[in-house]
């Protein structure tokens, strides 16, 4: 089988990777977009954004769409593909998907992330069965029900408000005293009478027979543990980075530890995104990032030629 | 005369000005930009923007337009002020300006750059028609055409490269009989079959009627005059970034050094977007570090409190 050769491959289909795309395009270099899944970015599920400027307010969905038809104005190419793993091969670095090989010069990590877990008993049990992390994607199950939220930072916050106007009740469960997201939205959601705080409590385990049914908390300060009904369990307590399927400097959370040039630990890969160590992850950090990226990536090839 | 306290002063109302306005009024600051001009940020001067994500094809003047509207939407606050100094004293920075003081905790600077002018005639009558700053802004309109770049320098030669896949021909020239550009980018500019050298030699005048037709040239050794049909000229002798008014660490050229959190030498003085040094200088960059800046001095600011 003949394995083309592209200046550069893009592992990633968000805001990242299609930046990263539509400036690799302008500097004319043989690009594509590898991405895994029809849902393209963690934006994708997220409800209403309102600090990607240039939009006020416009849904997550609508937003990705917007970077697609872009994308593809742009001639950027999409393709289907599940990336195992990249290897270096000096000049050639080469990606392995679940179905088949790739070869580039260069390649950009720009493979997001994903919610962390909470690692408590019946967490992976009751996933899609009363456990979610994500209140637009499963919200609308929870209609008239009550429901937890566990986190205290903006994400938290964002699903608690999407699931107050669908569930009866919402409890938000943080194991501090306070939130850790910004003052507006504290003040909608402290406006909401149907959300409900927990302070200094944990989930110790998730509890039911076909579908959650119960918690256990344990209050954190007190030692004290309660059972407490609930129809469904919104875990938003960070995210963790997808970068297993690369050998390169990471922190301890796993996240790509990169230059402001956005270069790895290996010359001729580079990542953008949320894969990447940094100190905000947006949407519209990643875009820089994978604008910076693709610039990086060609001088790289240029230099090669 | 009573002057108001503010969480956060921004100064410019660029793409990072206003990019940062948005998260600080997020994050519940009183917070107020400060714009000189009508005109907000290089890219109200650039024609079309086909590389900001979400917008295929957009005209600079709209694109600030929506940012406005977004900011607007949001409950930022634009104010007049041509600000002349920004002094440190501590937990309080003063913002001098030509119609009276402000006073914050925090300060970012957000006041850009301007491309360097030749300085001949033509140059300003023909700007946004065959005369550019930016070959990745501009350079597609020139496709099949013939165009000069200005200029010797790394940025100088990576505008030619851009320029050689788009246009039919593209010509450097350049005062001085050698490249200063790294001998890596050298090789690669001397590779290319459609880039030509014009050495020892200075533009004098941009002709044309409605667009750029032709360019007079002076061999700075001969003192030869010669008249030249040319569809674009790409001027790309460096930028001057905006930052006399603030005394921080700042590179040779004036740009101010920061941090990956976007902090300047001064604590509670942070910068972003064109002003900052950085590795490219773009509307999809300078929103990022807009972000970063206000989740910076938003931090910075609560733990003063």
């Amino acid at each position: 089988m003949v394995v083309i050769m592209h200046d550069l491959i893009i592992v990633g289909g968000g805001p990242a990777g299609l930046t990263a795309g539509i400036y690799a395009v302008r500097y004319g270099m043989d690009v594509i977009v590898l991405e895994k899944s029809v849902v393209q970015g963690q934006i994708s599920l997220t409800n209403i954004i309102e600090n990607y400027p240039g939009f006020a307010s416009i849904s997550g969905g609508e937003l990705m769409e917007r970077f697609n038809d872009h994308a593809n104005t742009a001639g950027v190419k999409l393709q289907s593909a599940d990336v195992e793993k990249i290897e270096d091969a000096g000049d050639k670095k080469i990606i392995v998907a679940h179905n088949g090989k790739f070869e580039a010069k260069a390649v950009i990590i720009a493979t997001g992330a994903e919610p962390r877990r909470l690692g408590v008993t019946g967490e992976g049990k009751y996933l899609a069965k009363g456990v979610s992390y994500c209140a637009t994607c499963d919200g609308p199950f929870f209609a008239g029900q009550k429901v937890i939220v566990v986190g205290g930072g903006d994400s938290a916050v964002t699903e608690a408000l999407i699931l107050s106007s669908i569930a009866s009740k919402v409890y938000i469960v943080h194991r501090r005293d306070k939130l850790r997201s910004c003052s507006l939205l504290q003040k909608r959601v402290y406006e909401k009478e149907n959300i409900e705080f927990i302070w200094d409590t944990v989930i110790e385990e998730i509890l039911g027979e076909e579908l959650v049914e119960k918690v256990l908390l344990k209050n954190v300060k007190t030692e004290e543990k309660t059972e407490m009904d609930i129809d469904g369990v919104f875990i938003s307590v960070g995210i963790v980075p997808r970068t297993e399927l690369i050998d390169v400097d990471k922190n301890e959370a796993g996240f790509i530890k990169t230059n402001e040039r956005m270069e790895t630990s290996i010359s001729g890969i580079y990542a953008a995104g949320d894969c990447r160590e940094t100190v905000l992850w947006q949407v519209v950090t990643a875009v820089g990032e994978g604008a910076v990226a693709a610039v990086s990536a060609h001088e790289y090839v240029m230099v090669m030629e």
